[in-house]
Parts: structure tokens; sequence; C-alpha cells
């Protein structure tokens, strides 16, 4: 823990809920990992655009057999885990939560949600269930696939467009991407780029998706998506993780992906601060 | 005039240059067309924001014979003075200059720079060379052409990346956005999909267009496109005609211009007040 440790440490950290609240009074919280040492299972949280310090954050952390599992967005965390130390080492998660840190060692949770989780590169192991376990039993709802590569690539297919026009559109939420036509067919436009580049990795999704993704954005009403969070608060956007590494990838194997490509030398540029 | 009539009427319009100002006494002002009633030659300088007043506006200025010059920007004034009072009337033109009204009755003209004429779908006539004329007396350098849509989708190969990104990426000026790699290839990126958009219009551009553009952008150092100095005055931006009306053009004739109707859809969230 950074900046919330004080707070943490005096009074425990507090979780928010519709149904709630209640503070977890005697909570193991460090300010380095020397502190901690090696241990079993390393849940990696950090935002991507401090995926530069993940060497010298996680080493002291590990012997030999430990698990490290990503929860970060986008792509380019579980490759980036598996070249520092090992592709065995590596599992991968996607967090479809609504959750903010209202102030120091203090966490709303307005939507539980679930996780999901993979083996970076191979199917379901006996690790990744046990690990999967420890959500559930923590009152987690989480998934396990075989596939951690297209859960990624799933989970771009709503990010790309809302996250990023929300950001490019001048601070808007989903509701207002939503009542401006040109731009929710941007947002269908972005999505068919995504699930089409997804394809050329073997990863394939129906068009229907686009659909169903939109008409499960609607009900959500004047949702900030949490690029646009972090850019509204003057934090860092993970601007490569969303964006940039999947043009990247796309344009390797070959997908046309115009808007994408616009979308992302926009955020590059919005998100200097 | 508008809002400027009654410093004109007292105190003339001043004219400021690099060279000097000077200031011209007896101007021919007048805030409504009736008073002014039928002429030879009718200017239009209109923001197209405001074509819907065209009707209104030009009718007590018409004869039988009276011409109507639009020097507005982008696509769709042309069709639509033409569908108003008879294709025949109507002459198009388009300002290469760097002029700024900077108080009431006081204009900053930076960089006279010229003025292209052209006949609406007709090559070069009498009545054309005539009104270039004038200009040419008055000290503005004036050219014609036998193809005013060629001309007018040639200025779009500029106006449409420049104007547009120096928006959308968030209020920047030319030198900032050819700073970033991205955005540059941005630029160059919507300048071929008006340029092949052009193609399916008849109007051929080289390639070489783009450098071109760029090279001669280079210099200009931090300078702020008209739509964005409209945009940070709060004034309307013309969107409409110079993304709006280019893209459905080009969509209608099958162009691909995926970046062109991304800009676009940003745009129109982001000039709303």
């Amino acid at each position: 823990m950074r900046s919330d440790l004080e707070a943490v440490r005096a009074r425990g950290l507090r979780i928010k809920q519709p149904s709630g609240e209640f503070v977890l009074q005697d909570v193991q919280a460090e300010d380095a990992p020397e502190r901690i040492g090696p241990c079993d299972l390393v849940i990696v949280a950090l935002k991507t655009t401090a995926n530069g310090r993940l060497k010298e954050l996680i080493e002291p952390l590990l012997h030999e057999r430990t698990a490290i599992l990503t929860l970060q967005n986008g792509l380019g965390s579980d490759e980036e885990l598996a070249r520092l130390f090992g592709a065995e080492r590596v599992m991968g998660g996607l967090c479809f939560i609504c959750v903010n840190r209202t102030a120091p060692g203090e966490i709303l949770c307005i939507e539980p949600g679930s996780v999901s989780l993979g083996e970076f590169g191979r199917p379901v192991s006996a690790r990744l269930k046990e690990v999967a376990g420890m959500f559930v039993r923590a009152g987690v709802q989480c998934h396990t696939g075989d596939n951690l590569a297209a859960l990624r690539w799933r989970k771009l297919v709503w990010n790309v467009p809302f996250n990023g026009l929300s950001i490019a559109a001048g601070g808007v939420t989903t509701d207002q991407i939503l009542a401006e036509p040109a731009l929710e067919g941007e947002v269908r436009a972005l999505m068919r780029e995504v699930i089409e580049a997804a394809r050329l990795f073997g990863h394939e999704f129906p068009l229907s998706l686009i659909d169903q993704q939109i008409e499960h954005t609607r009900p959500m009403g004047p949702y900030k998506p949490s690029s646009l969070i972090d850019f509204l608060a003057g934090r860092a956007v993970e601007v490569e993780s969303i964006w940039g590494e999947p043009l990247r990838r796309a344009l390797a194997a070959g997908a046309a992906v115009p808007k994408l490509a616009l979308l992302y030398a926009l955020l590059v540029r919005l998100t200097q601060h």
C-alpha cells in the first residue's frame, strides 16, 4: 500500500456496499514487498501504467513455486509477467465489478459483480480452481475459463469503445454516448473492429455480441467508465494496455482497425498531463 | 451586420495588418437586407451554421440577374444556394487567409493570403473573371478555377484533419498535433481518406499532396485552425459543412472513411454547447 497505508493501519479497511458497510480491522498491509517476503500467491492489482515497477515489486515476494495472478486491465500484463518471472507462474483475471476507492482506506463497492480467471496460455488447472475457490469463499463470484486471452479480448469489446469515447467525446457518461446516434454508431463500429481483430487471434465472438453489449449498457444510465474516472481525477489512464497494445497486436495480425488507431492517437494526447 | 453595426457606424471599420493599420470611415453597413435592396452581386460570408437563414437574408437582395458568391467553408452551401435561388446565380470561393475579428468593427489580418473562385458546376465565365478582377483591384490575390467542387475537396484535405483533430485532441495547435507521432499518422490517414473520397467524385489529387500539406503546416508553428478558435470562444463550429456533409457524400459514393466518421461523431458531441 502506498498513500492508504497509514489510514488502514489506524482504522482498518472500510468497505461500503449498498447493503451496508463493514470494516476489516486487522489488515496485513505493508509499504514494501521486502517486508512481506516470499508467499504462495501474488495478486497484481497495480494500474498497468505502473508496470515498469513489476520487477522490483514482485521479485521479493517469490519462492520457487509462487503463483502470480494479474487482475490488471487490457492486454500485455500476462506476457510482461511471463517474461519477467516465467510463464508457468502466471494466471490472469478480469474483474467485472464496480468498485471505487473513495478515501484512504475506504472502498465503495457499488456492484460486486464477478471475477473471471484463467491460466496464461494453458487450460484451467487445479491451482487455478483452488484460487477461484478462495474468491468464492470470500463471497466473490468467480468463474474460470480455459482461454484467458479470449476473455481479455472479449472485455475489450466493451472497454475500447466506452472507456475511450467517454474521454474523447469530452468526458461523457455511457448514456450520453448512446444518446448521440453518431456516437452509438461509432461504439458499434469499434466493437466490430475489436471482434474482427480478435478473430485473427482465434477468438471467435458472434457479431450479435455488439447488440448484446449495447443493450446491457443502456440500463446502466449515467455510468462513468473507470478510465473516465481516472481521467477526470487527473490520474494516469491505462492507454497502452486498453488501446495501444490491442492496436499494435491487431495491426501486426493484419487487422483493419482504423477507428481504434484514431481513438488511440487522441487518447495518447488527451491523457498527457 | 449584427453586433458590429453600431461600432462600424460610429468609428468605421479598422483593419490591422502586420504592415500597419487603416480605417474605412464610410462603410455602407446595414442590419437588414431589406434596407439594401436588390444588387448585382451578393457575397455570402455567413458561418455555415447559420445557413438556415440564407433564404430570408438573400431574397431581398435579388433582382433578375443578381449573382451570388459564397465564400463559406466546406461542402453544401453552393448546392443550398442553387436550390434556393437557381444554380445559374451561384459562384463559390475559398479563402486561404488568416483573418480574425478581434473587436466590434476591428479586423486583424495576419496573412492576406488569397481567394480562389469558381462558377458552380460550370467553367470560368466572364462574370467570374469580372468578380475576380474586383478582388484584385481591392488588393486581394485572387485565382479562378474551372472546377469549384475540386477546389472545395482539396481544401478539405487540410481542414478535415487539422481543424478536426485540433478540437478532438483537446484544443491543440497544429504544431502540437505534429509533435505527437500517433496524431501525425492520423492526420496523414485522414488526408488519404479525403483524397480517396474526392477521387470517387472525379477529383484527382496525388497522394504526394499529403507530404506537401504536412510540410507546409510545420513552419506555421502554434497555429490555431479557425474551427478551434470558434470552439475555444464558445461559438458554433461548422461541423456539418466541414465533416458531416463530406462524410455523407463519401459514404453515398461508397468511399471507406472510417476515421472521418469517428472524427465527425466526436465533433458532434464535443461542440454541443
